[in-house]
């Protein structure tokens, strides 16, 4: 197919392919003659892949090319995913709110204490990782990111200990499984890596979502269960 | 205390005090005379509540004063919470990448049937939460996001049922009753809605962290699964 029909198949505008193909995210076509060049359903394939990557997972082009090294290395599904997964943007605080914490570091939440700096917010995620036997590389950025978030909470006055974060966990292995089911029968490499980046970017706000609606409902609940406790629900 | 003081116990510089002031966020201090204002801790309450809006909770000024509304109205935690967890920046998958689906609407996945349609996935969630038994009111904004986040991942050729949704709606109902959990006990209005917002805006990436952390796990019991069973690992 010419580029015109490959960017009707991909839903990828031609300037945008032009783009990836300089940038060296897209293989060169076939040269017909000085004028035409031949693209294939491999091309459709793997511009579906780049536009997940960039548009729907967020990554840089920089990312994403090491995300494509990644999936056209002879790696296994294992290796590819954990690429996929560090390259992925890491979570934090700072995507709502305008800087996090902001302001002066006194913040009149109370003094600093072992559990306000980051050592104390790093032992705690080591100590969670170990207590659920969790297999984390020492590269992950979720690691360092976690203690970063129980940090902020600890200086705004909420200190998580490791046995308030381990029912949390728990619950999160039971969603990972549900996850990994997803991707369970995908043996073609291309189709795993988008596959785990739809999971991880359009998937998340469905589970982030879910929390919401659920939050919402154990607000009812909770109301209902006091106003029947106590006759009348408090005003206060 | 002085507003220099003010400033000092909240973490907010004394223009910000000024312009949640001049805003109407903050009530104003006693005068003293004409060019001296007393506050009070009341205030300082306040404009850590009002700063967990605005920078941990992203909310704007507007959507921050409808909070503070509510909170100076005689309203229930109940309903103080419903206001709050409806006024927060709603999950979207937009928030990482770069508007979604981008590009045009013929993107080769697949031609549109029924649950590519909004409708389809707005009928997918109705029964969702009829199964779940959850109380929703008809003004969450969580219900259309919902609907929406699914419809993109329809449009991408990954439609998940209301039975595939189950099991994650399931978790996200152990989920919510843990951070509920988190709430019991707090009576203080102002106390509560700054736990909330804390709890939503902060809280939330150590629970999506939490998630990322497992997944990492998963891919290394599946991957160790598969190596025991069949002897080595697949390189395809």
């Amino acid at each position: 197919m010419r580029i015109s029909e490959l960017s009707r198949r991909s839903g990828v505008p031609v300037a945008t392919i032009k783009y990836y193909r300089r940038e060296g995210l897209l293989p060169e076509g076939r040269a017909l003659n000085p004028t035409a060049v031949e693209y294939g359903e491999e091309h459709v394939q793997r511009l579906r892949l780049i536009r997940s990557l960039i548009q729907l997972g967020g990554l840089s082009v920089a990312r994403a090319r090491e995300v494509l090294d990644a999936v056209d290395r002879p790696l296994d599904a294992f290796e590819t995913l954990g690429v996929i997964h560090h390259a992925l943007p890491v979570p934090s605080a700072d995507e709502n709110g305008k800087g996090g914490e902001g302001g002066t570091d006194d913040d009149g939440v109370g003094s600093a204490d072992d559990t306000t700096v980051p050592g104390g917010a790093a032992a705690r995620v080591e100590a969670l990782i170990k207590s659920m036997g969790w297999q984390i590389s020492d590269e992950s950025p979720h690691r360092p990111a976690l203690a970063t978030s129980l940090a902020a909470l600890g200086r705004l006055g909420t200190d998580y200990t490791t046995d308030d974060l381990l029912p949390y966990a728990r619950l999160a292995t039971s969603t990972a499984d549900l996850d990994f089911a997803q991707l369970d029968g995908i043996e073609d490499r291309i189709a795993l890596a988008e596959r785990a980046v739809v999971l991880s970017a359009l998937f998340e706000p469905v589970v982030r979502l879910l929390r919401r609606l659920a939050q919402e409902d154990a607000n009812h609940r909770r109301h209902d269960r006091r106003a029947c406790g106590r006759g009348e629900p408090p005003t206060e």
